[in-house]
């Protein structure tokens, strides 16, 4: 079983040949251009490496609606050339093999729940906080779509009493993106958050941000765990913060199991930076099973 | 097929006698007092109609995990007789009857997509605004539950700038419930809301906080449908502002066919009231298949 993947981003793709365990063979990565130049490479990479399927994990919005005709298009990205591509199609003509696909946070927020920190647990959000923030939400062990995908990293926040900074997310004022991902804090400080790590002011305003935010997400979508991944979390000294913070804004209204254990409820990922691409594995994996529903087998992962 | 529903309110009682097509064929309601007066008129009620199954919406919290050994317990609630009250394996053991058991809200939700306005989507929502704010959840068909259930009328907004009023959350500053729930708009204004029907200004506060709390919960869930229910509802006149506050905040970020037709897309429920009890009927017919679900049959909603 040689299953391909694909982690399409905004400024590169990563590419990955891996196995039914979700092992990965191999990888590497090419900048991304427009469709009629980085396709071609695509196409040429997995077509060399015959594999049986395809996962991908795109940057979106994307149209995940199976009964739409423009399933499996990019939709209304402000990345322009990619802008109404159809890519599911355009791999599935190209390779002739099943094609799952999924939001790039969806994709991260299954290959935890799959082979890394939250495979104990039916619900569970994955989070990433970096030059944008993206919320993969897994519930009942599927990721939800419903009317598009989950895009709460633009959910709306009350402002610091202290901040000044006036967001830079270009739809919303006060949304989590624009007061909190990477962007801001440079914006806000002048600086990178690297340069900032020993300022603590910095990180306590941070942390009331994401707590903010982690608190809403727990009270609307009840995770029994939650990953914070991206670039902003590699500041480590955040997560203390965002755990007292959490309980602070709660402040005992909801009283569980789970976050009388705060340090097992709000985590760093587990699978060092390849959930993502692990998860398009297991997208591939979950669209031969689809395609075959009817038929003869189940794939084994351990085959 | 005789089925009991059981809406349990911390002031009413509202229990029903309904067939398997959710039609309801006697309802009356009781005071709520404590559990060893209530308890036993309950159980008399539901015993000399000889039912089926029994479908309970109850105020919560509640403990809906079926591996928990407090499954089907009232916990923290405020109201102490009722703390930590095993309700579901009271009547179980007093009625020898499945009993179905969920959220007061999330039995709403169901009500609304079994039979009425959400009946032809998966992935809905229901909110109630009145004394507090309640928000049930349908994914994939099913109430969401996670690590709790949903408690999402709790959630952190911004305050609109010109609003001075401090919230009547006990335990949150600036929370949905503490901001825009009934008791909100009296403390704020020293009038009840049907009293201040004529006035703009509060109406357009009050779409404001609403519009807020639907914007996180549209990024968050990606509802395909959101029905408002409750007594502050019933000022009709909050509705085109919701409406419009909706897309105001949105500003364009997410564009589906479902936010185009957003007359339909937030929406007034349609079962008149009879939501929540016929919710819980549904919740007792999805008890009997789970009993039997190894079994011969299922429970045909005809029959």
């Amino acid at each position: 079983m040689r299953i391909g993947a694909l982690e399409a981003g905004g400024t590169k793709m990563v590419v990955a040949i891996g196995n039914g365990q979700g092992e990965i063979l191999e990888r590497l990565s090419i900048p991304t251009k427009t469709p009629e130049t980085t396709m071609p490479e695509l196409v040429d990479y997995f077509k060399s490496r015959q594999i049986d399927a395809l996962g991908i994990g795109c940057f979106g919005p994307l149209d995940l609606n199976r009964e739409s005709s423009t399933y499996g298009y990019i939709t209304s990205t402000p990345k322009l050339p990619w802008r109404n591509f159809n890519i599911v199609g355009t791999f599935r003509d190209m390779l002739k093999v099943p094609v799952g696909f999924d939001t790039d946070v969806n994709a991260s927020a299954i290959g935890e729940a799959t082979w890394g920190i939250t495979k104990d647990v039916n619900n569970s959000i994955y989070i990433t906080i970096g030059t944008g923030v993206g919320v993969g939400v897994i519930i009942d062990g599927k990721p939800l779509h419903g009317m598009l995908h989950p895009e709460a990293g633009h959910i709306l926040l009350a402002r610091h009493p202290k901040d000044t900074f006036k967001g830079c997310c270009p739809y919303h004022d006060n949304c989590m993106e624009g007061l909190a991902a990477g962007p801001a804090i440079e914006a806000r400080y002048g600086k990178k958050a690297y340069e900032l790590t020993d300022n603590e002011e910095v990180w306590e305003l941070e942390g009331f941000y994401i707590a903010q935010a982690l608190v809403n997400y727990i009270l609307t979508l009840s995770p029994q765990r939650i990953v914070l991944g991206g670039g902003v979390m590699h500041q480590e000294q955040l997560m203390p913060i965002i755990h007292r913070e959490v309980l602070r804004m709660l402040n005992g209204y909801i009283n569980t199991e789970e976050l009388r254990a705060m340090e097992d409820y709000i985590v760093f990922p587990k699978l060092n930076d390849n959930q993502g691409i692990m998860g398009c594995i297991k997208l591939a994996i979950d669209e031969i099973n689809n395609t075959i529903r009817r038929g003869k087998r189940r794939i084994d992962l351990n085959e």
